[in-house]
């Protein structure tokens, strides 16, 4: 068993190597009669996209779904949705000197050790491009969730770090940090990052709000642990925390008990309904020196992991409430 | 599908309430023909029982597993391995003033939230005694994988931090954090706490030597994503990290690469056969005022959490093993 | 992955060596709520046990069913539930000489070919008796449908033939054949049989009633699919059918169509409310000779296969029930 | 869960309406390393396509596969590969008039209680057009397996039986059955029928040689079991079973031991290395009368057949072999 698949009764297999000929996903266990929007997954994928930020990436990939199945008169079928987007931009010579670089904290390396061979055209299946597969996946999701609420922002990034209110309400900068962060500082910050060929990482946060009550699955499958494994199947997550996150391990039962919002939204591993918090650490990007200044690389991929994010979390639930559901049964015994 | 299995090609499924008959464990899996030591694996249980430290539970509950299957002549047989110990100390007596007690942070609450019923004798599926069905498929898992070493340890504890060398070579005190910090001194504070009704948490690392290269299936089942799941599904842990952790989130990419063990083993979610770090925030109990100064309450449950934390992680180990195993196929086509 | 689970939101895990310390199962997914009687499951495995007839074996197991999880106060806790059934029957000796005695058509010498060593006992995990994990089961998973109605019967044994109406509510004789045929003429056959040291298959029916339309997963999850599965997995199943069964093989698509009801309930592998006609073949016992004239061996198991034909199928369609449930959610999405 | 997955350690999961953009499957699970070929892949197509008998259809639909994923110069990467086939040749207009007409037999009802929606366009998912999926991911199960012989052929149809010797290299006529039956006395006869509007099923055989022994899990996934299921998901397939089949309702133990080959290479749901057989039944098309005699109907689907039954058993021989292979490890413990 590969590990192209995530999901139980809602699972996206995604596929593509990143300088093949084409990314895609199929989602599977989509309920039937669902109003799809094609404008709406065309908006979560250029969210992901390189190249609309000053400071991030000019490689202008033009990120087409082609939808292949599933769907008729944009109403679910019922049966297995495959999007297929195609890869117009590869430069594979761009990439032939990568053939015998191992890059530090890449799949370089561990791809050969794992398969004795590798695409080395430009990542393969560990290339960021595979998560386009996983935010089309997410626009699906939320169709099943509809009333779910989610948000993932930047806390922190180099000396930038938010620390005020959270809900899925807030607004968001286009660096992917509250606004109330100004954000030429971070267009300045991340310029001057660039041009020394450095990079950096930093914390999202993940809010979720009106998740159903009853989600998650004792033991293994808590909703924290398939949030954490989700959360954690993205490339560049080093870490990953729900509720009061660090504070567990300094502050005393009492003070944490006091609040019961340092939980947030989770309790023995199932939704109570409340907000959700989760944190993810991204770590910064390998590239760096000389080859980090060409213009296609980030100094910080942070502003584009958090559709990806939002896609991984949203995935999740809707996941977990097909689960649910499917033992609410109208069972009258007398 | 409910969440009582883990792992694919290994898999265990637990069963069993707090305040039941018993709890136990089915190892399906497991090759045939490896030979078992039932001390060993008592060994394991007696680490994660409470009971054994001065400051910490007098609920001396006796875990004596049963094998009623999968072994012959201590020999594994290839079939399933069903465990099972008696709950012989159930007082649930104790329990009916917890009935209408739904504690911050417990299942107590959102366990009616998902099910409308609960057995509310003890925790049932939530309480920390499910954990001696996942040390137990822990010991087996070890024996699949017999050159992996691996060691958990505290290394923060209140106002107590080891921040030295770390190897699977560590010795470690019985309260579970490295020798040079002084056990006595871990042992005033506990009792201190407990005479308080206070509780505490902290961080654990799990140091993993001699991990095979090549494990962690790209790109939803990376090793780290496993990992993640695995130890982020044990009821007490909040937080799980890899490599340097909370250094991504400051240090520049320049920083980071500069030294390829911040990254430890896992590199594109793929073990590269070194040592691999992890580290959990494992949070505070929340029994907490006078019911935690009862002695069947841990003001810190750390210590037992870290065979839990070693059976979760080589349990996950073991798996992927079999899994990249299944594709080593001697495929001489010419 | 080893084989030993059954079913996708259902689920029985078998565990069990015929010869070792017991023989158990863990049902999970079953819904909360619901209510057992244990006298109605010890109804069920009386079925299956060996020595209730003249003519079949006399190895008086006595199979006490001990639930040893999932269960409160006679309600399910939505929890795995695990039940065990002790071997208290085992006269190993019996068993020494099969040892090197590799029977046609049994696991003997296959058991060795896939693990390198077997529990030579009595048959091990390829003994009828791991049945009797699924009948307890079956039982378990009829409460989930219970406006389900089931029956196994014999249509054929040896020289004897039922072909009037089949219905879930026929009568059947102590032997499995619809009362119409002489009960004693079929226990005067067996005896005869065994007095010969000889053995007789033949073929049943399993009538399902009242099942929900819409049950069974396109493409390959067809309800037909996975009940030829279930029923397929039976040790002594040689064949599986549905409906008019070989008459397809020999009528016109004209002479076929211009009934619908020789399909049964079953079109395009999904249930259509109407009745499901099953038929299995089940191939004569391979001990014949002087061994087989021992009490304890069945001349023709067919009568004690029926209860687990009957387990099956309903386990799998409890579980397509579950599955289908699972994705009719309230999705009002104006 | 849906079901368009079939295979554990190598997986297909097939999509696509018969009627929208295209066809297509993802093999996951292939180790990485071997070659293929592209030619030889087509040959597998062109014998499921329609139009290349005179007897059977004209719809000339053209097959051709196009790979998005998992191949890099002809070498498998060991990540999933997609294969899209487009439709070309849809003629929606054709179907209209079968919105309200439910074929018996047909998923076109059945559709409709499941999903309450359906692709009423030309069958959707349970068009037999599903089927070029699996035959694509045959072919590639048969570079996992290269040892394996397989061959599928017809031994009945209509008036038609073939009874001499069986294996896997006897030579086929282009209607399927063995060259000792006359192929233009089959033509006529179908001719026939399909003047007269009518249709026929028939019996079809698959001989397995060279299966390496050992194959199959105790005790749900024999390899029986699982080959009836994936026999059994065959749209058109009504019955299965293995070795002398019916023949083991009629002849007593005596008779059936004393032929090891009746069991042909399957004992106790294991592989024992001999030739295994299978035979399947296979209904006659649903559309008859007026409709039928219209070019692109098959008055018999048994030829096209041939090539999904025999890519359905090298699947799960190939998935069971990875499974078993999981499970070799070099275990030294001494």
């Amino acid at each position: 068993m590969r590990g192209n698949t995530f999901g139980k009764m809602l699972s996206m297999t995604t596929f593509g190597e990143s300088h093949g000929d084409s990314m895609g996903v199929i989602i599977d266990g989509m309920p039937a009669g669902l109003s799809i929007d094609i404008s709406e997954l065309k908006e979560h994928l250029k969210r992901r996209a390189p190249g609309n930020l000053v400071a991030t990436t000019s490689r202008k990939e033009s990120d087409h779904p082609e939808i292949l199945s599933g769907i008729m008169d944009n109403i679910t079928l019922g049966t297995p949705i495959c999007v297929v987007v195609k890869n117009t931009n590869q430069k594979s010579s761009d990439y032939d000197k990568l053939k015998d670089n191992y890059r530090p904290g890449h799949a370089d390396q561990t791809t050969i050790l794992k398969y004795g061979i590798r695409d080395h055209r430009g990542g393969g299946r560990s290339s960021g491009r595979e998560t386009l597969a996983r935010v089309i996946a997410g626009y699906f999701a939320s169709l099943v969730v509809k009333n779910v609420k989610l948000k993932a922002f930047i806390k922190k990034l180099g000396p930038f770090e938010y620390s005020g209110e959270i809900s899925a309400d807030m607004k968001i900068g286009s660096y992917g940090m509250p606004v109330q962060i100004n954000n030429s500082d971070i267009e300045n910050y991340l310029l001057k990052l660039k041009n020394e060929g450095n990079s950096i990482g930093g914390i999202a946060h993940i809010v979720i709000e009106n998740c159903p009550p009853g989600l998650g699955e004792p033991c293994f499958d808590k909703l924290k642990a398939d949030l954490f494994k989700a959360i954690g199947s993205i490339g560049a997550v080093v870490s990953v925390s729900y509720g009061a996150g660090e504070d567990f391990a300094t502050l005393t039962g009492k003070e944490i008990t006091a609040n019961r919002k340092n939980f947030s939204g989770i309790e023995g591993g199932i939704s109570n309904g409340d907000p959700i918090i989760l944190s993810a650490i991204v770590r910064p990007p390998s590239t760096v020196g000389e080859a980090a200044k060409e213009g296609r690389h980030d100094p910080c991929i942070l502003p584009r992991v958090l559709p990806v994010l939002e896609a991984m979390t949203v995935f999740t639930i809707a996941d977990h409430f097909l689960r649910q559901n499917a033992y609410q049964v109208g069972l009258n015994h007398d």
